[in-house]
């Protein structure tokens, strides 16, 4: 068990584990952690020993915690500051057009914030002590969120297997990296495409990834180079730091996600997170249950967007001021101007448990991976207000189920909005939709956490997951392609036509010369 | 449940089944049979009501059972006589080389049994009182074996849900009909290639692969091609049949097979037949205990090949004879004249309770997949004596993980087997490896045979499982490999390039003629 080498101090006692792993856990920020956390806890109540990376400035990853211990990177990440301010900023000078300079923008500040980050794990592998403890803890693996590649370099440096908590890694989604995807039917994401594209959807798509790979090139490679050559070696790739995992824990099923090629050594976990509803508190049951026969619309736009710009939220609550429905709106702003009496404004709310509840119609969402699974799990329909990264698309698949529809964020009126929420009301397709696609995602042989768990401890036990893993992203690409036997088979090819031309060309001239001789 | 429709008599009792489906099973001869028949016992012993499609001269598939009941094609497939003596013949022949003229002998009584098989389907689909009899059964799905396309053409008829229980189809590999399959690392059946291949092995795979594609495209396609046209259709693709499958249940797992690209509708079952051994009959284990220290060998050589060639058969009992193991050996040929003491001849033996007996050191075996899924299961490894199908890939599989030697059938004497069985016996790594093997198949969160009926039952009770099933495959070949695109790209390209070009020179002859005139 690695000793507390924390820079603070730590208070966490650890439960004595009989049958016990030792888990490194190099997590990411914000909603990535919401649902590590939740791996992390159950790890723990199954007894293993869970070590958390935490930067000191983190905004999630408390320091102490009974289910795990820290280790400290004395490095501020400064995400706070760089990172997420600039959502208000888009939506209070956009909330009309110049929301791609500001998704652009926050791009760029991203980039810099890993960039800080990048100087944390130089500044941890540097640090003699606690790389030591790390290596006498004798961890059995690493899991790790491939947002960004620190988790992946930590196991190439210490020789240890690799478990991905994914939905995408830093460079795209996460089956891009191992499986094939052809570009006919795989969207990509941020296409807000599904399975059955146009001529042109599938030229943006093929467009996209270009796009894709470049910035992958150009960008996201150069400002890892410096780290993974300074400490992993000359020879080593950034995108075969990520093939080299054991296992991805897919944080997608099929009823979420289009069917598509996937490889041995991907688990589908989609929905690990989600729990049969625990009651309500007393007063979120009152305000649910005076919701009479009209029942409950809930609210959230997740971890980051606590609080509108005012004209935008006051549309919203106009909207919803109207309805016969109640209303739970998780919002930490100033209260609209247009706040109905049906509408109660909570700073947090027990989601999960809302939408478990019998009364709740209608969930209002940003279309993260944790909220969009919640709601397939209870089978209640979804208005999407998307903004970025993979919400757009996640929205999407809903909507292309029939089981939510997605609204423009940036164009946002009164009237759209309550058009929209009349429409996913009263159109019953909606609810038979998800509750359908609710079904199946609930008919599967093991619970999303106990597979996921399971195959976590296999990594353990095994020692890795090399035989379900392919080797070929070692080829070079011409021989992965085949385009090295391809152009030898056309030479080849071309050579017999030329030598029987030549041969011909040869036996006629022959010919001709006797008898122009005979002539 | 279907009545008695049977055109013999039937004396079958179904146990009444309160939670129960009805399943149409079209399954295949021989070996295929043998493990189609688990899983229809398996789903009977839940309760569920099964009819089996047999031929009228079926050599295995009995007309009355406690488990199933029959339909009986009164059309002989005259399998008997036309597909299985030529082994013999090839053996006898050959034993040294005119094995592949032997084995493409075979190959083509192959298509004449299939297409004998085809005026099975031919008369079952004319004959109005058994059809309307199926109809009537409101069967849940139709559970088939792909080595043939009938089961596929059948659920395409009755509009019924289709499951297949299969490792290879009419033309292939199974993967190879739904999973992109990169031919830089996945193998073609039949090449004994593992996934590292050299230039020339990829070379020869590419042309194998070639190969397989023209011999669906030219024999396998149209000799179907008037029974498709006819009854279902005349817009229906040969192979969109099978890729219409809900199910693919793979008699194969990744302990065995390469990691390699899946779908998700692609449920892995490898082992799904191997139970814990039960004691064996009281003379075998008499015979095994006096093997003493020194252990047990067994060798079969599967359902079709219960006889050898004498010479041959001198030269393996002659090998045999020296050794101080015990040796069982399935066999009902004339009793070799090199016969030892220490061999035992039997007609039938229980290979699964000798494989997991603890006296079992080796396994002598043909490579078929139910042999060496159970060698795998019970750690014992294994001689590999392959003749066709997927034998040779199947055992060349064990081989290259280490577990497992290969030797040519054609070319064997006393003294190579003597030297093959030394090697496996005294070199420990065979052991080591095997039971490695062993430890990671059986290292799974449910056991195959309750994951292949989880997913039956899915089936059944989702009708279908669209939503695990891609339909990428109705795409043209030019817009799935996105040829269409890259074109129009190039084009585009180009256009804007020649567009460019033009116009400079335009503006450039523009400037000379000025030029021109001012001077």
């Amino acid at each position: 068990m690695l000793a507390n080498v924390l820079l603070g101090k730590t208070q966490c006692v650890m439960v004595p584990a009989v049958l016990s792993g030792n888990v490194l856990v190099f997590p990411q920020e914000g909603s990535h952690w919401v649902n590590m956390r939740v791996l992390v806890e159950e790890l723990h109540s199954r007894g293993h020993d869970v070590t958390v990376i935490r930067a000191a400035d983190s905004w999630y990853i408390s320091q102490t915690s009974p289910h795990y211990q820290t280790v400290t990177l004395d490095v501020a990440f400064g995400a706070n500051e760089s990172f997420f301010p600039p959502f208000c900023g888009v939506l209070e000078n956009t909330h009309s057009s110049s929301c791609l300079w500001g998704q652009f923008e926050q791009t760029v500040k991203g980039f810099e914030m890993l960039e800080k980050a990048s100087e944390s794990i130089k500044w941890l592998l540097d640090n003699k002590e606690i790389m030591q403890s790390i290596k006498d803890t004798n961890f059995d693996l690493i899991l790790s969120d491939p947002v960004a590649p620190f988790g992946a370099i930590m196991a190439n440096y210490l020789k240890l297997p690799l478990v991905f908590n994914v939905r995408w890694t830093s460079h795209g989604e996460g089956h891009f990296e191992i499986a094939p995807s052809p570009l006919s039917y795989i969207p990509l994401m941020g296409t807000q495409f599904s399975d059955r594209m146009s001529f042109f959807q599938r030229l943006q798509n093929v467009l996209t990834f270009g796009f894709m790979k470049a910035q992958l090139a150009w960008v996201t490679i150069p400002s890892y180079d410096d780290l993974i050559k300074k400490y992993l070696g000359p020879d080593i790739e950034y995108t075969s730091l990520f093939q080299a995992a054991d296992l991805w824990l897919m944080r997608v099923d099929f009823v979420f996600e289009f069917p598509r090629p996937t490889m041995p050594n991907v688990v589908y976990m989609g929905g690990f997170q989600c729990k049969p509803a625990k009651p309500l508190p007393e007063h979120l049951e009152e305000f649910a249950q005076s919701s009479g026969e009209h029942g409950l619309i809930i609210m959230s736009l997740g971890t980051f967007i606590a609080e509108l710009p005012p004209d935008l939220a006051d549309e919203i609550a106009a909207a919803f001021a109207k309805l016969p429905q109640k209303v739970i709106w998780r919002y930490k702003g100033a209260k609209p101007a247009t706040l109905g009496n049906n509408t109660l404004l909570v700073d947090w709310m027990p989601q999960n448990d809302l939408l478990g509840h019998p009364k709740t119609k209608l969930f209002v969402a940003h279309g993260g991976t944790n909220g969009v699974q919640e709601a397939i799990y209870h089978g209640v329909p979804v208005i999407g207000l998307p903004l970025i990264f993979d919400q757009p698309d996640n929205v999407r698949r809903l909507e292309v189920r029939g089981a939510g529809k997605v609204l423009d964020f940036f164009t946002l009126t009164e009237e759209i909005f309550s058009q929209g929420i009349q429409e996913v009301l009263h159109d019953p397709s909606y609810r038979t939709n998800m509750q359908r696609l609710s079904r199946l995602h609930r008919d599967q042989p093991m619970k999303p956490m106990d597979t996921a768990l399971f195959w976590i401890e296999f990594v353990m036990r095994h020692k890795g997951a090399a035989h379900l893993r392919t080797e070929s992203y070692k080829l070079p690409w011409y021989s992965y392609h085949s385009v090295d036997v391809v152009l030898f088979l056309t030479a080849t090819v071309l050579l017999i036509i030329l030598t029987i031309i030549t041969v011909f060309k040869y036996l006629f001239t022959k010919v001709c010369k006797r008898k122009v001789k005979h002539d």
